[in-house]
């Protein structure tokens, strides 16, 4: 259980880091949308191991094939399956691991629950299972740019090294012109040379990425328990080494006043003009109230541990419950962030394709276009 | 839709805070749990209005009653439910704000989604709701101390003062002994004139619950999508004015190497001695790795921002886009985390249920114990 | 588990027979229905005990009070909960089932599944419960009058008496004219006179309840598993005591050639006019092809066993395993088909409900108005 | 939506009949099975086309692969993802009917439904998708063999030639050993001419398939809509070409006396003897009392209407509404009974397993066994 996600538009992924393939099933994708291969593929490559030194150099050409649910390049309404193989798995760089725990790894854990695991690079919970959510993220975004919503994540932190300015006074498209995905290009380069040297000492990092959403209309979201933030807060919290996830005004809200932090309303309507727009002055809301989007950009942050993998010995116990030393082998990533950018933004399309289908059926008489 | 949470422990809350009464339905609590009625009206009592005068002065017994799945004082595996009557909403405090948003809260996104709205106290976005959230999670306790699981909420943060202690540091059964929930009674105190003068000043302030979690065997929480941090976040988020999550390490653990922050394993079997316990030296990992418990404790953070509703002019709009001036009535929290504790550890106990119940297939043989 | 039916539209019914009431909590009824109370009570009227001497003596007012979800008339988008309160329940009547299991019933299995059961008058099993589903379904026949969509059950059939005509022979609006709801009115008076007699002897007899739906338009219905027809036989085998379920041609179309049984389409477009509606010359189909309504009339047919009561004595066991006999006491319905066209007019009613708002996230750009 | 089945042990199924292949996703297999693959492949050679000459002459190996959720032949709780390719798809066969709806085919309503439509074999349509659920039914019957439960279908009926012993006087091992999977050897023969000559004549006729289940211990099913035999009767209609469904009595229970029909408690211990079984005397309730087992035999009967392809010329409609012939071409099954048979097994595996699974979680302390 666990590996569907979404009410409407749902996916579902299988596969595991050394098995034969990742893939994913979407189930509820409407039918009509023009499904731009190409565009997968580039966010495929966007997720890509072996981009630049600071990322893992398992070689993986993340080719994808779409095995149904797509006719003379028009979506059908039936289930889009898609399917990426694995190529470079070195299975044996794990054989070590067959009978040992890897700290802050989930060896252990599934080990407890299931009465067995595939310890092969990590098996099911393996990062490389992200494939499949960048893949199907990418059908959600294809339906979301028809809608003329744009999601844009970036690196904000790496370790200590954090961006001071907040989104609205950065060039987010910087993001996408270096290994880092910091859209400062200074910042990016002092983190580049951290990751580097992080990752000769055998060590790793963890870091921030952040997230704007743009042209959501006013309604989606569900009151109480799928708020449109909480179900944010699930689909990042559900991205390997995530920590800590907070929108709008976030941990830093809470020092503030109601006062301070209330966004009044307004209209940019001049008088006498009845089509004006709602505004809000400030955004500490991150365009959610109430758990339901007010139009104003939706914005958050998400935290990543260090990944758990390190090039070196580190204590731990074999399944018999013995103390071993477990070595560090195998490909890895010192910092996950710049590769989490994709995911980032994959998972909050999965996120609003699937508010938009569902606010679809929220009164009577609701047009489509609405 | 979005008004029910939980896969196998599932609930559906219902009503509006002027309504008749708020309620829920729990399907899936097994049959066999002894319902401890007394508990489930303290747990409520806990987060009912009128507890000091830092907290609204509505006046509500929030006295339940139990309508169905329960017989001779032992639950059927029928649907629980039960009902909170609403007695002292007063509607007319509320009616100037029929065709008025509300800065911060959700009287325009409600508008914009339905088409219409309930405007009395904020209707079905009301805090009211959680009333019902704290009667099935009562219920959700009682399933867990059955099974030795342990759940402590606390005021940790209001405004800017700060608990500085982590938890294993503090006496957590203070924090039931001051009206702020601070387990530090020097700090309570501070914190309590704080909002007080906040109160006084018709301004609100923000905080934080932090929530510990023991006695939770490990393997419950699934992977990928709905891993159990995942879960405790979209569980958290939902709660009114929550903006943030962590578990762990979280935000903090960002700016920490993977040499620092990896949890080494051990063992506390002597040499020869098969029955020993595996553990963590430490715990950033927050009790889950991979989305499943290890058998530690878990622990997190909830940021709250400050309650939206001031005693104060503010700027607006009308429903017919004209701007109008909002005024402080009706009555409120100027600070939502002494009652938000409770809501905090029901939330948690609906999750940890679910996860119990899910386990219990996980794998072929599993015997109930396990 | 099990007490909730639909997708979007979606009921959570609770409640014992003798417990304090019966309810239901739909969520997902969209917002801005207007809601007609007094046609909700004539639904519930219908399906009242006491009607004529042929139903059960039990004396229910079955009056409504919704809790929740509508404002001013209007549905608000949020979930509407209704009661039923229970008045007339005769406990005393079944002390002495506490620890026998009366045959065909669900005494023994809920004892053998729950481990404890509440014996007064069947509890939860009862289909006193069918109160919560007629409420809801009125709410959705009135979602789906808005939709000129019409459904209509009647009695085709009690013991060996058969009503030889199909229903486009039949005056339908006769089925409310008399107690057996039968629209033959002569048939109707043989069908009473049987039923009576049946009761006069202490047993009871089956029977069929029919429907017919109009007004669908092309594309309800969702492909593979949760086809139309397959969620009808679930939603109508869900109801006590039914055995069988066929829709359009059915077990008799087993018995003819496909050159036979296929349904011809034509178009009722004069040459050269493109706006003509596609239609078959004959409907063996049931109005569903590949499980999604083609815009013929939907007609199925709902098999009720004898009812399980009876005012005679039983060979039955104890819950120790020793032989008993089992007396016959308490009230029931002689013969349940009467009552049961409410019941099934509503679970149709639910599920058109549901497979409109699903349709209407089928494709991009689907107005409202398709 | 609506391509997958089950609630703990879930199934999604996707692909077309002329795409590459065809698939399944299972979602809640218990780790810890082991996968005997050589009796998944002979389950789909049991659904195989071109058996004889009187099933369709696509030939198709219909070989599988496993991808996922398997390591060292042992399910691992993961996703476990199973892929059927289509090898014999002769989509030209098919041009014609790019643009005309095939008579009781879902042709026109797929093209209403979505606006568009794989028209090659009746796209996903087609029943060659029930492959998939073959696939996944076997993992689904191994889980249910470990538990000592069996499921038999076979064919009771086609067109009119009908089995008149129910089964307990048939020896229901005889149903593989011929084509049309009768346990009848005569009237086997006898079906198989008929068939046979029906297909000559390029016309198609209808059948029942019958199957029984035995060894279910009391308990498996959940109450009010997801009844035991509701979620068979969903799970059997969801099949292609189904018309109707009955369990126990069916429409036959209709006409009895209650006091003819209910099945009578009786214990087989001896005197002074606790252990005893509890057991009915009859079993007109097909195994199943209140939605849930009783331990006895669950038997149903599975109505199947003529295949809608035929070898012969109809009157239709093109997609611009204008009168066209479609005439006979493609492969076909004459009579689609004899292949449903493992279908309607690999269904009822599917629903059982979920109802197993689900049960664990009825109530406090129930340990696996039970």
């Amino acid at each position: 259980m666990g590996n569907s996600y979404g009410t409407l538009f749902r996916i579902s992924t299988f596969g595991e880091s050394h098995g034969k393939a990742v893939g994913v099933v979407i189930d509820g994708c409407p039918a009509g949308l023009a499904m731009d291969e190409a565009f997968i593929q580039r966010e495929l490559d966007r997720r890509k191991p072996g981009q630049s030194r600071i990322t893992t150099q398992r070689k993986e050409a993340d080719t994808f094939q779409i095995l149904s649910g797509v006719f003379e390049g028009v979506t059908q309404g039936t289930p889009i399956s898609m399917l990426v193989p694995n190529e470079d798995a070195r299975s044996k760089d794990y054989a070590h691991l067959a009978h040992q725990y890897r700290p802050s790894h989930a060896d252990y854990t599934y080990q407890q629950k299931y009465g067995t695991r595939d310890y092969r690079g990590g098996g099911r919970s393996s990062a490389r299972e992200t494939v499949a959510r960048v893949a199907a993220g990418a059908v959600a975004k294809l339906l979301l740019q028809s809608l003329s919503v744009s999601i844009r994540a970036y690196v904000s932190q790496v370790g200590k090294l954090k961006l001071a300015m907040p989104y609205p006074e950065l060039d987010l498209a910087q993001a996408e012109t270096n290994a880092v995905r910091c859209p400062d290009p200074a910042m990016a380069e002092r983190m580049f040379a951290f990751i580097d040297e992080t990752r000769k000492n055998g060590d790793s990092v963890g870091g921030v990425v952040s997230c704007v959403i743009q042209g959501v209309p006013p309604g989606w979201g569900e009151p109480v328990f799928d708020k449109l933030h909480a179900e944010l807060a699930k689909a990042m919290m559900g991205i390997n080494a995530v920590k800590g996830f907070e929108y709008g005004s976030g941990f830093a809200g809470v020092e503030m006043y109601g006062s301070e932090h209330n966004d009044a309303f307004y209209t940019d309507a001049k008088p006498g003009d009845n089509g004006g727009r709602v505004k809000t002055r400030t955004n500490h809301s991150g365009g959610i109230q109430g758990g339901i989007s007010n139009g104003e950009d939706i914005y958050f942050r998400v935290a990543f541990k260090p990944v758990a993998t390190l090039m070196r010995d580190q204590e731990s116990v074999s399944d018999e419950g013995e103390s071993v030393t477990v070595t560090g082998k195998g490909r890895h990533d010192p910092c996950v962030v710049p590769r989490a950018v994709p995911i980032v933004e994959a998972m909050a399309a999965l996120v609003l394709a699937d508010f938009y289908l569902r606010n679809k059926v929220a009164r009577v008489g609701l047009a489509d276009s609405e």
